[in-house]
């Protein structure tokens, strides 16, 4: 399935797993998520702390590598996550979905964890199969320089952060307008941003920005870029600069990123904003994966300000199950949900007690098997069971077979039938097992 | 792992997995629990439905099923219940724990289903390989008999069943004082359980029952021994009889069973009243397994109060960890985190770009590695970082293999060292890889 592909690929690189539990304190979760914060669930005062259903995996992570002095690591994490949806609607609604994590703390030297987890994510796609995607790429120094470069005050730099992240799913007129009216930032500036978020490329466009009279000015933009640049010569070592872009319009909602931040699209499912203005407003359209540095978040949770750098992605993979149901839908294909090999069929009636005696040879060989739960199923039914549960195998037992002690293996796709000794029966379906796969 | 062995049992059962909730409506757990119902978390009322974390997974199923109008599944889910600790305490605490559970819902046969869970109780217990073990089993209805033979009024059935409930854990003195005081039981009642639940049996015990003159009045109590009848029949088939033991003193705490129950007990891990009092109040000790039929359950959630019969299990996961973990730390085996097969090793400085292109090659080719985050580290760190985590490979790389194309293949464990065509790596690798194991 889509979890074990995902554990492969983490496991590949190296990641334990840490399970942390799916309860915090309120006060950790406070702060961290910006608008977000009224979507957290908070647990009913009943006497003890007031704790929140988790939000995320990252902050969790945080408080836990902070609470347990751990200064590395390399952890993945799969876990739903809460989150009350639509809360100002009168009738509120609870949403749980689960989050793939994956995350490397630690002080390390620049880029060499975060390209590790961009190379993570296209193996994660590739081995998917989804599809055409791209990485986007950008830094948030780059994007904290260049709204410095645009005149952007240092106190407006989240609010136009956040208003920027909203240009994957609408227009850059509407983008203008919030950043004018309810960020308050002055028009000639918004504009000057307007002309970067344009922005998309390589290295020659990493280079370019480095000669970038007012980008060039800002020494947190000429740090981002430098970064970006040892980046995109890793990502060439790691064979994958086709599958990326450096886009300048990547902006990533939360609050407690500090260095490089990713976010993989899906290229069949890539929003037009002139297309059409709807959809899901709180996902990206036809994201499938994200993340990027935060420097800061284990120090906010340590007594002692101390920091642990870390850097990590999340896999988006509610997307890919839906993306995998429509392509299921469309192939009219019916997953199977369960994996039985063997079912165990009467002919007659009075052989419940036979049936178990096999069913017991073959759980106790390791063979995937099931029966009737009736005394005195009738034949058609049993056989009806098997083909619409895509049963590989049916045993038969009648009263001339145990006479003779054989058993009837019928393959159920086929309907071919062959009569089989008793004591060789769990060897020959091992063998008709073999070769149906 | 643990998970994997249990699902892998689940599965050659021919269940499938139905994931519900983590949350359900307060009004869905009310009077399900007994006196447990003060452990249940609520939440916050933050202006949408009351809702309350799952207490275990049994009631969500039985919810499920009647809400889909499902009449037929055998389903397994495994995740986390949520219950307050001590609640009765200022500070409040929270427990959250895996549960393991495999249920058949559906109208069938009698005993066939019920015979099928205690068979896979062995099948688990088997494959975790945790020592001697035994399976007690009884049935509610000989408890109700059993009760209305000693004289108790129907009332204070439930009542006398959840005091019986605690022989596991204390002495029949403190029982017997519970039921008089507590319950409100006639003493001679009282008395008189005391004798039946001291026996203990296969099917002689259940053919001497059902000549006990005071026994035999009862209708309750011989359609319940008639079942366990057919069951020790067909556990017999299964060829477990060993395993299981007819014992009149097990009687399980939840409301909701209503036909056979049984519960799996570790032998070295079982308790001794005699030997001391206390002990963990909400579980039983040596206790790894339990479950029952609840044929009632699913009709409180219809509408109609149509009702499905099922019966299933529940593995005490928890323990089975702490089990493993006991053992780990007595026979001093450290367990890897993780599963890294390789670690590539720069042996001098400014290599980490040859590094990467390694690392590729090995990734892209399914093997698990790592490398040092560092652009320089040194050599003896990346050795010890190999030792600490037990990883079986260095692939170390110097200038002077660089220019003769080859790397430098360590086995970590005996430090054996040999020369390899950098083209032939992955072969190499692979093949070391498979004798090592």
């Amino acid at each position: 399935g889509v979890f074990n592909t995902i554990i492969k690929c983490f496991k590949r690189h190296g990641a334990e797993t840490i399970d942390t539990p799916v309860f915090e304190l309120k006060e950790t979760l406070t702060g961290k998520y910006g608008e977000d914060s009224k979507l957290i669930y908070d647990l009913k005062d009943q006497g003890g702390e007031l704790l929140s259903l988790r939000y995320d995996l990252t902050v969790p992570f945080a408080r836990y590598l902070a609470m347990n002095k751990i200064q590395n690591v390399k952890r993945y994490h799969i876990a739903k996550v809460y989150r009350r949806d639509n809360p100002a609607m009168t009738r509120g609604r609870f949403r749980e979905f689960y989050q793939c994590d994956f995350d490397i703390a630690g002080q390390y030297d620049a880029m060499i964890p975060d390209a590790e987890c961009v190379k993570l994510v296209s193996e994660i796609l590739n081995q998917l199969d989804l599809g055409e995607y791209i990485i986007k790429i950008n830094h948030r120094k780059v994007l904290d320089g260049m709204f410095a470069a645009c005149g952007v005050p240092d106190d407006k730099f989240r609010g136009a952060c956040s208003a920027v992240d909203k240009l994957d799913k609408t227009f850059w007129d509407d983008v203008r307008a919030e950043m004018i009216q309810e960020k308050g930032i002055d028009p000639i500036a918004v504009d000057k941003i307007g002309k970067y978020v344009e922005l998309k490329g390589r290295t020659e466009l990493i280079d370019k920005l480095l000669e970038d009279e007012a980008m060039k000015a800002q020494k947190s933009a000429v740090e981002g870029l430098e970064d970006l640049r040892v980046l995109f010569k890793y990502l060439e070592l790691y064979g994958i600069t086709d599958k990326v872009v450096f886009d300048l319009s990547l902006a990533r909602g939360l609050d407690y990123y500090t260095g490089v931040i990713y976010e993989a699209i899906l290229q069949g499912f890539a929003h037009n904003p002139k297309a059409g203005a709807d959809g899901d407003e709180s996902v990206s359209v036809g994201s499938v994966a994200g993340g990027g540095r935060y420097d800061g978040l284990v120090g906010m949770f340590d007594s002692k300000g101390k920091k642990v750098p870390c850097v990590g992605v999340s896999i988006g993979v509610e997307r890919v199950f839906a993306i995998m149901e429509s392509r299921a839908l469309a192939s009219n294909t019916k997953t199977r949900t369960t994996e039985t090999e063997v079912y165990v069929v009467s002919a007659q009636k009075n052989l419940v007690e036979e049936r178990m005696k096999i069913c017991k040879e073959l759980w106790d060989a390791d063979i995937k098997t099931e029966q009737s739960y009736k005394r005195n199923p009738k034949a058609l039914d049993q056989f009806q069971y098997c083909e619409t549960n895509s049963i590989p195998i049916a045993i038969i037992i009648g009263g001339s077979e145990i006479e003779m002690g054989v058993v009837t293996l019928r393959i159920v796709g086929s309907r071919e039938e062959r009569t089989v000794q008793r004591e060789k029966m769990v060897e020959e379906i091992k063998s008709v097992l073999a070769n149906l796969n």
